[in-house]
């Protein structure tokens, strides 16, 4: 636990870099649109992009020839963080509203409600909380020193 | 979306700040503790905990009285990031451990199965994805120059 959360900081906790991905998830995947939407610099935005595209979470598809203009798509990396947005979208919704409650609703097209996605277990499906897991250490990843004390 | 995960990221988003929530999660809950497990300066941890206490999601108890010592608890404000934290976890655990794979599994006391939960609708239970939700703008919460135009 301890190290693949401060793995997963290492790449997506640099400051905007999450809202940079949050805006690749709305469609928003062309550089100017990118840097209007979020009015951040050009040279931290551009170092963003850089790293996301260097770590594997979005990659960079031409538009245009000339000049040459890219787009930035999620892999299946970055789409992985779903879970990660959603989880900070219903807390911020939760706790940060203002009295007037957040300001837009998430809503799953299947069933055609209002959700805030909650975390159920991936084998038998319920609902898991704080105290509903325990962390397991696997053995063979113990080090040669412990195993022998 | 844009509101909930930049005002989230604004709380919990400073470097260390999720790392003290995890060992607080974990049951590392004194000061003296959490700066041997984390290995940062006093002087930043002090700032991180005075924060966390400050926006509700870490509460002092004193555990003992000359000299004062306290220690921190989550409340339920604090208690209510574990989806972001489980996030992180399975995001780290598929895509940035070594080789060996993640040093620790999660086990859900329930079913007793190794699980890397889920995202789930809370109203209907099924799973949802990046493709499975749509954002709803409220129509309350439009600009009044908006909705005359």
């Amino acid at each position: 636990m301890p190290c693949s959360i401060a793995r997963s900081l290492d790449v997506i906790g640099e400051g905007w870099t999450i809202l940079v991905l949050r805006d690749v998830f709305r469609g928003i995947r062309r550089f100017d649109e990118l840097q209007r939407d979020l009015g951040i610099a050009t040279n931290v935005l551009t170092a963003r992009l850089k790293r996301l595209v260097d770590e594997g979470l979005l990659e960079r598809q031409r538009y245009e020839q000339r000049p040459p203009r890219y787009e930035y798509h999620l892999t299946a990396k970055g789409r992985d963080l779903f879970p990660v947005l959603i989880a900070l979208v219903n807390w911020g919704d939760k706790y940060l509203a203002g009295p007037g409650g957040p300001p837009r609703v998430l809503v799953h097209k299947a069933c055609g409600k209002p959700t805030s996605p909650i975390l159920a277990c991936s084998e038998c499906g319920e609902s898991v909380g704080p105290g509903d897991l325990r962390l397991l250490v696997r053995e063979e990843e113990a080090e040669p020193a412990q195993r022998a004390g």
